[in-house]
């Protein structure tokens, strides 16, 4: 995994892809499946929703760490059974073939066969809402995965493939942050 | 604008596609684009991120009301230039030539040139992330669009256009609420 420039990481978000977020309980790795998430303004920073129902809940609240994963649409299949079935009774990288790869700041584990994984540590939790804010510390891209489109969840079992890529930055010039 | 099912309209958000929402301030419609939005659950219920730099932000907090307006991509530069300028010195729906049409529960205006247009209250506000969690209320369907491919923002100034759609319904069965 190479280094990907922090300020751009919301880049992989924004779009509204299909994610993964790995976690790890001090014991076991673990990794869900997640379309409910969120850029906050033009920040590493990211709202995710997800609750007790989730295995990987306690390992969030209890480590305050994770791994937002963004997988290509090469492994939509495994991303989708990863969704279906529970850390409880799974170890779900060894089952799907997935690789772990040791982070830099957290214990949580980058997933090798993804586009681009983000460390993250847990900025607050709105309990009344089951939603995640967290912070964004490091990013990391794989430059080997050839398949680089995404794919988004309609939520009701289908999803859309990332199509042609417009630009529109003429349009918003003044809107964009230095760097971008 | 045909009725839509009120407990699927979340399969118009949770893909990511970029938004606009409508507000109205007792005297003026307005507009603001805004991708930065998430489903909460297989619900009715929605956050997205806004706060004082909008000029519509003062009516939201106002009025508590707005519509979550879905456009496809043969209305996307549109949509940009819209998220390019105020309505604190532009008339959008005039200067964009988008016509506002009543909505049944809330003062603002469903965009008639929208593929979808959702009623929404505000249920909650958290200040300290600019965060609104919306509850839907009603959905609206316009059949006559035949381009219904929705777009995503990169945050950079690029978009992409839904592309190829796949189903894995079959994947996720177990997973689905009833009747989506």
């Amino acid at each position: 995994m190479k280094k990907f420039p922090l300020k751009k990481a919301f880049t992989f978000i924004e779009p509204g892809p299909v994610t993964m977020i790995t976690t790890f309980d001090g014991k076991k790795n673990n990794i869900m499946t997640i379309s409910w998430n969120m850029v906050m303004d033009f920040t590493p920073q990211f709202a995710i929703l997800t609750g007790p129902w989730n295995h990987s809940y306690k390992a969030l609240v209890k480590t305050k760490e994770c791994v937002i994963s963004i997988p290509s649409v090469a492994i939509s299949q495994k991303v989708i059974k990863i969704g279906a079935c529970s850390g409880k009774d799974t170890d779900k990288f060894k089952k799907f073939n997935l690789t772990p790869l040791k982070a830099k700041y957290v214990k949580a584990s980058l997933i090798k066969e993804s586009l681009a994984n983000i460390e993250c540590r847990v900025a607050d939790h709105i309990k009344k809402h089951n939603i995640f804010v967290l912070d964004g510390i490091a990013a990391w891209f794989n430059d080997k995965i050839k398949e680089k489109r995404m794919f988004h969840a309609a939520g009701d079992g289908t999803f859309t493939v990332d199509g042609r890529r417009i630009n529109h930055k003429k349009l918003m010039i003044n809107k964009l942050p230095d760097g971008v």
